[in-house]
């Protein structure tokens, strides 16, 4: 069983009208939803109100953390993300959605800045498969078809991933790298481009599929205790 | 005084009057041609006529090869590519110029099928900088636009990248990674997709840019005398 | 199941009696004995005698192919090699052992001259896990030991590898990446460096537990029926 | 002109006679000393008395940091080691010596634990070149050594690096990544491992060749104005 945990902030959910009449149960709610479709997966959600229950324990029976965030990454304290990020150097894995770009953990584990451009045109966006045989685009066709999202553009400014999934290209004519694959320590990071709050972008069966092929991808190879820098003794021969 | 070699096939402009009528002297003599505007650049060229001038004599006197070629990749020796591949590890820089992805030293060079998917509708494209800070984009705006071009599309069967300098947006709709760095032994690579040839984007000043930067940027650090394995001493504590 | 074919040119073992002695099934004889122990692992051989035998008809059923070679390079054909290297783009795994480095699908893969330094002195070396979290190094402790080995040393003519999972230690003093992984196409690529003919390497319970683990990390993901460029239509709306 | 800011803790040489032998002007005087030698490099220097002197203003000013901590990383201010990050971002270049692995900007840089192993017996280390024709490695022979040296070993918990140029063997017989290069933002970074404070490490004329060198290396191609994720209007067709 993989144990996935999501956070969303579930702010804009709370305070605009628009979008809680997408995501009535919070985009949380929505993914854990779908995810719970899978056999082999369990979810647990948390929001702002209670982000500091994502403790070092939880943490530890955690394999894979989904987060979104967008206007209160400045809320979640620097403890939770600096947990988060030893979680994922420690093996957990981690899978940032749409502006979770610019949530605390994901900056942490990149160590840039990861700006972006974007606009809010409600451009229509083809998130193109540009790994096809990579375990993220499995099932997909040539790419996923959004009716309305939020544009996002290049330059983004992340470390060279160790590959490039998926490249969106909008209406307008902005292209962007929308999925990415990282390992951090002992972790596997995945960043994924769609899901603009006000878009019912989580209902999308392709997406909903990436996000599904992504747990599977991002659990723990092996975790490890603690991170530590031993002081250690001359090798001898026998392997320690 | 950087020593260009450009390779053009120079087939298209023989047997194609709209080809003729965009490069009258040629893609390579266009491009000699405004290379030689820089003072520290020093050009010469090769077509397929002559391909066999490309001789380790020649090579090693070579500091930046720029290739182009489309419909007579075949024709085109493996002794000629295998001497171009060895030239690059042992420093020269390369640039492969739009179908030069599937030209012979450029898939020794990757080791990949270098495949894409392509149309020919003549669509306007927008080559994206997706990272301005990089040496080769110096002087560029937030993206260069040709008004037509052949298109080329993800996936791009080729590793990943050192950068991805550009990304391409078409009018219909496609990406493609349009600017990639690599380094392969002692040398530098960068593969740049505008050029198709019955367009005349090598007119274009953004390109122009492009190619002298990706010059500048390219030229040895270090040449190596030979490639070789040696069978080495045990070492003392001397450096040797 | 996991197909497993291990090419083995078996010419020291016909020519050396020492190395007959150390081996006397062949280096492929020692490698698919451990292998078979394991429930889910099928294996073939092949060897320079019948190396014909390695058809696209056999690659596409192969799902991770071994290889050593060493002082019968040349007599692999050209075509031979070129079909291992597609049959990794299109998502077959491979393992590259020792002198493999210098073998011709390895270079066609990696794209350098896979050159390093060497010495035969029967140096003991220390394979030590530079990346312990890697499923390649799953079992092991800090190093594995060997007693005796030929001692390559850097520099290694090779691309940049996506993980450094191992890095040797010998006696003498010198260093060498000894472990690397890749990924090219759909498939994923293993060097391995221990492994001198004249030892009895093979034998190592680490050594089998590297080359087990990493036929578990490098069978398919996903298998490309063909490798090709083709020509599209201009995208609707639809995903295809 | 290069302006090189060397930032030195500053402890050891003022709390332990041992080391205040080694470096009477501090290990910051002794690299400054050489690095003034050279034409076209001017330096600056700074310690933990005085850390909040690195201003924004002056890093703006500053071409490549270099930066030697240990004892005392955590006495250097958040806000410090968020400016030199940012200032990396922006494209200012940076070399961490030794134990400066675990000083804050690199870390805050590299986003994982940087840990790794240690010993102190005073081992002899070569410092092998694996990237001879690496920019940062010119003027060397095969290996730097140094008599004695603290024992740095894998697992070195980083990111890939863009290019491993050095790796280290020690007396022992633990090996390390010694030498890599890292590109985040417009910034190139350097970590290089010699440099025990109680050895005279860098009075050696071939690390003196490094810090030279990586300090070339490192200047900056192109900086930033700021950092910032603009809100951006639908493209044209003229480059904005």
């Amino acid at each position: 069983m993989i144990n996935v945990l999501i956070y969303n902030e579930f702010v804009h959910e709370q305070t605009e009208e628009r979008v809680r009449k997408v995501y009535p149960e919070g985009i949380h709610g929505c993914i854990k939803s779908f995810l719970e479709g899978e056999d082999d997966i369990s979810v647990s959600t948390v929001t702002l109100d209670n982000v500091n229950d994502i403790t070092d324990e939880v943490l530890d029976k955690t394999d894979v953390i989904i987060w979104w965030g967008h206007m209160a990454h400045n809320r979640v304290p620097d403890e939770v993300a600096q947990r988060v990020q030893a979680a994922v150097l420690k093996g957990m894995g981690a899978i940032f959605l749409h502006s979770g770009h610019h949530s605390k953990p994901f900056r942490l584990l990149m160590g840039t800045s990861c700006n972006l451009s974007w606009r809010e045109d409600g451009d229509f966006e083809r998130v193109w498969v540009a790994k096809p045989t990579h375990p993220i685009a499995r099932g997909l066709k040539k790419y996923i078809f959004s009716e309305h999202e939020e544009t996002y553009a290049e330059p983004f400014d992340v470390p060279e991933p160790d590959v490039t999934v998926f490249i969106g290209g909008f209406e307008g004519g902005e292209v962007f790298r929308s999925g990415l694959c990282y390992r951090r320590g002992a972790g596997k990071i995945f960043y994924f481009q769609p899901g603009h709050e006000t878009f019912p972008i989580y209902y999308n069966p392709d997406v909903q599929t990436v996000i599904k092929n992504a747990v599977h991808w991002a659990k723990p190879d092996c975790r490890m205790e603690k991170l530590d820098a031993p002081n250690v003794k001359k090798p001898g021969f026998d392997g320690e």
